[in-house]
């Protein structure tokens, strides 16, 4: 392994656990799994230290419609325990395929997952106008009725039927950074900040989970920034940032100051639940003071690091 | 706060999280777990350094149930990923109630949980001899089914119905030991070996998870001896270990040698699945180089750790 090449954060998006057409068994999980933790491998093996957050999207809808399943004989949980289910689900995946890689690679590096709680303001907007669908599909008059049974805010879904939407609140901290800085600076890889983290606010000065999903990648960002990361890198299932996205005229950005992503995106180029948010949080990430902030393609991921594929945004 | 009193390891057991008769709400889970941290605190106020560990049966319980009521439509998890996801869990619940406990005392430091692997040997003969219940129960036709179905163990449950069975396997390393030491080190308050750890093997030179559930006591132990803990406190729902427990002639045991320990342990005083592993965690403890360990009621743990109550098994 060569010398440090300087710490990178990597936000795994869904397809590094569940790819589409998959039920999501445990075997097809493991194999998700490791084929992605082959790609971490190597960064780490380039010479990266390496921070790694990741989505939970189906891992929490999942535990959500277990909860609801059984709600008459078990009490459901919040969605702040909802998370930390899947941090602890999909931390562990993580933690032992990394590991295992890394081994066989003879890289003597441990990997560990923190239970990692991300703070919002509990006067952010985002509360008065919840707009994340989560949870189990109902029918019009259920869903009436369990809004006015639990308090719940029931929307359509344009996907069909009726759901529950809850707040998606901006992340403004990171509860545990000291612990995550810590075991940066003594060498380990850490997982953190897991489906955009643990949603909690500080009420009369003490912390308080609260019901809402923050966005993996603005999570992932201010975990970045707060540990003064060198790179982030936000990898999924497509090739990078587009402009007129899936239309004939298509074409993929390689390279953009963060003055000409700014633009972009208030010119309002990219989707809101999509690449919105990947692309605000990478204008984000070098507004604070980052090296450079990369979105690409998951089986790309060190390509989209050293920018030989993907989207590089830069400082001006 | 005085000076340094060494490193305490504490393991929570069940009532830290859920009292007999309560469903388990939200609301009682936070009052429960708020309630056990004011012990915890009592600890770290009077200048220990403290390692938390915790069971999870009912949490895990919860868990399997959830998966088992849904398999025809989302495939169930294997008992690796159950207990990971009661490790994020209960290890949220711990760390945002004794974070907040501490603040309110003027009490500096951090409190992190780590999703933890526990090393336990393929060759165990407990995989031959699967002893503990888990999951749903079922009537002997449905039990035998499954049985078939999955290769899973069945046995009727001496508290009525059939439920499958899981090996119980000894603890033999922790996965993440050099990331709890390092935590340690720097002044954290560590959460870690949840519900016992998430049972793995080496296979091949590889981790792999295994199903099979391990005792938190004997979990905790092993960690407890691993980080050279000074101190091995167990804390329960009974005021220490008895002999003739819950007999007219009961009597509390207030302090013993690890050989007198040993002796009682031989002779068969301590049922199996209750105080037994508990005075076996206490006795490998010492064994191993701790100073002392000790069982007592949760609501006097700091007592229980300075002799004060419950029962103390000290070297020779």
């Amino acid at each position: 392994m060569s010398t440090d090449k300087g710490l990178v954060v990597v936000a795994l998006g869904g397809n590094a656990f569940l790819q589409k057409g998959q039920k999501g068994t445990v075997e097809e999980q493991w194999n998700n799994v490791v084929k992605a933790m082959k790609q971490i491998a190597d960064i780490i093996e380039k010479g990266y230290r390496v921070l790694l957050t990741h989505g939970n999207g189906p891992q929490v809808g999942n535990v959500l419609e277990w909860m609801e399943s059984l709600k008459e004989r078990i009490p459901p949980l919040t969605m702040d325990f909802a998370n930390a289910m899947t941090q602890g689900w999909i931390g562990y995946m993580i933690q032992q395929a990394l590991s295992n890689e890394l081994k066989r690679r003879g890289i003597g590096k441990h990997v560990v997952t923190i239970v990692n709680q991300v703070l919002v303001d509990k006067n952010d907007p985002a509360f008065q106008n919840p707009t994340k669908y989560v949870g189990p599909y109902y029918d019009e008059e259920t869903a009436k009725k369990i809004a006015a049974e639990k308090g719940w805010v029931m929307k359509p879904d344009p996907r069909g039927g009726w759901r529950r939407v809850v707040p998606s609140p901006d992340p403004i901290g990171n509860i545990e950074k000291d612990a995550i800085r810590t075991l940066l600076e003594n060498n380990f890889i850490v997982v953190a900040s897991g489906g955009g983290g643990i949603p909690v606010v500080y009420e009369n000065g003490e912390l308080r989970g609260v019901e809402a999903v923050i966005d993996k990648d603005l999570a992932g960002e201010r975990l970045a920034s707060l540990v003064r990361a060198d790179y982030f890198v936000i990898v999924t299932d497509v090739e990078g940032v587009y402009l007129n996205f899936r239309k004939p005229n298509q074409r993929l950005l390689r390279r953009l100051t963060v003055s000409e992503a700014e633009k972009l995106y208030e010119e309002g180029h990219f989707p809101p639940g999509s690449m919105g948010p990947k692309v605000l949080a990478a204008i984000r990430f070098v507004r604070n003071g980052g090296k450079k902030a990369a979105i690409g393609h998951l089986y790309k991921a060190l390509d989209v690091l050293e920018e030989r594929a993907g989207t590089t945004i830069v400082p001006d």
